[in-house]
């Protein structure tokens, strides 16, 4: 089959690999129907050192099941499903806190033998645990948006949960990005009225604002922070939702969070140290999130996007061919797409 | 009157200062029953420049009303009150949040011409908000656990309450100086069964295993932590309550925070910046504390004292006169003493 391989940084190819095949009882084989870039897939492709391995790529997919292991229940071929970022077993004791990153049994999409996303199949790892059943058909024009389970939506629900959000808190969300954008979605979502988005990129930030942004800011660093406390009574806001993941938008945040307020990180951090003192112990200021545990939330959130109620697959402005994905990485990371699904 | 007066490391006098009066219609005057030596006044103590303008001292104390001025209701003359170490209105929107520790019209014991508690008497400023009754009598036994509402009980208890402890949570504490056992005894009281003390003196961590601790640690650094882990199969603990303020203690915190877990410190951070990067992102480790809204918590806490529940009074093993302060500074600077009570 084909499937998209980084051997360093712009250097992306679409390539045979072995076909997918059941290695252990608790595997299934997906067909892979839509998949699609991550922002955090545009790390790598600008720093990787070059490689003659190459990297499998992609950690985001829905399709069909094609095959399912012996051990392997509540799934069956011919069903369509969604994957989160992490495959799990969805049933030890991180996994039933709600911690599926931490999952003993789980691991990434990728490395070690198991396929990427970005391909025309893939084989999951504790399927049972791993996969959501999706009551639509193939053709549904929810795909996108359901698509966005596996990373965006839930990745920036779950900034807006660490931090808080409630009808009775205020929130910036920093980055416009997909995440940036899914994160306002889900503020709004948990009753936040007042959403500040700050980000510069007008057609981003106007989706923002169809997503519940209040105010843009497209000022950064002190500029930015001095915008946010005026529009905020000299206050701050109760969360902030850290989703770009540069030490300058964390910095940004400790600026703009109100004295006993939370700072949500979800933006993969740039950075080793951070500066974290007396002035925000004595502000009281939480810092929280981390990597998102999406498959926790995926039965909350499905039925908002097939009622209709939440649009998150909007984040996605640019479709491509399989073979045209390494068009997709450049387009993002030009900035000239916000996030590119990809059609085997 | 006499009262306490730091002049730089090492240089603590008790002098004649002028009585305090009434200079605001929201100011009490408080004859001082009880204070005490905090922890925190070793900070300075140990590293303060010499300065010919000295430092007024002491920030816990109970007394009684001898004045109040007339825009105060609430308490009067004769009550005898107890104040939380920082005084606030307690009707502000931070109040109203439970974040006293910001309200706008509050301010610090000691500095901007406000006394000290370690002194004969104090002005109380916004002493309506600041002050909480007692219903006992200036002689009762339950003085010393009622002084400690001031600060290292409710300062403790917020530390267990930002860190989310409830019954389904294990708890590491570190720091087995009179915040940290008052930091175990918090967390025993909202429920934890498993409570690990890291500390080294034994008369600490015996008055420990009283207050609630289940195991105890004396290693430090990798040691501690690697016993810590060995105790919890490897997991570390959902919480972990910093009580030092140390830069190695917070490093401990990460050692042992379990996927998913919070550092919550209330020492005072004695660094401007903390190793927090993608490790700890990727295990979902928040972090939170701060310096404890005490009021926030004194009506809360105060029940369990009067019906004899908790003893956190038995944090102080040694009382001296006024006079003697200097010697308390010492003796618990030396660790000669945990926490020193003060008669005027």
């Amino acid at each position: 089959m084909r499937a998209t391989v980084m051997y360093g940084a712009g250097d992306v190819r679409v390539e045979n690999v072995p076909d997918p095949r059941i290695q252990n009882p608790t595997d299934a084989i997906v067909r892979v129907v839509l998949a699609c870039v991550c922002g955090s897939d545009l790390w790598p492709y600008a720093s990787m050192p070059a490689s003659d391995q190459g990297r499998r790529m992609g950690h985001e997919f829905l399709g069909i099941v094609e095959e399912t292991g012996s051990e392997v229940s509540g799934v069956k071929a011919g069903d369509l499903v969604v994957a989160p970022f992490l495959w799990a077993d969805n049933t030890c004791v991180f996994c039933e806190e709600g911690l599926h990153t931490a999952c003993p049994h789980g691991g990434q999409w990728g490395p070690n033998g198991v396929d990427g996303g970005q391909g025309e199949a893939v084989r999951v790892p504790q399927a049972q645990g791993t996969l959501v059943k999706l009551p639509v058909a193939e053709d549904s024009a929810l795909l996108p948006s359901l698509l966005s389970l596996s990373d965006v939506l839930c990745t920036g629900h779950h900034s807006a949960v660490k931090a808080g959000v409630s009808p009775r808190t205020t929130v910036t969300v920093i980055g416009d990005g997909a995440v940036g954008l899914s994160a306002v979605l889900a503020a709004k979502r948990l009753g936040a009225e007042r959403i500040i988005l700050m980000g510069r990129h007008k057609d981003r930030t106007d989706l923002g604002r169809d997503f519940g942004a209040t105010d843009i800011v497209p000022e950064r660093g002190e500029e930015g922070i001095a915008r946010v406390r005026e529009l905020t009574g000299g206050l701050g806001t109760h969360a902030v939702l850290e989703c770009v993941g540069a030490l300058s938008a964390f910095e940004m945040g400790l600026g703009v969070v109100r004295p006993g307020g939370a700072i949500s990180r979800v933006g993969v951090p740039q950075y080793g140290e951070i500066p974290f003192g007396f002035t925000d112990f004595a502000k009281n200021v939480t810092l929280t999130g981390g990597v998102a545990p999406a498959r926790a939330y995926m039965e909350e959130l499905l039925p908002d996007i097939l009622e209709g109620k939440i649009e998150p697959g909007r984040v996605f402005d640019r479709t491509v061919d399989l073979n045209d994905t390494p068009d997709a990485y450049r387009a993002m990371a030009d900035r000239d797409a916000l996030k590119v699904l990809i059609e085997p």
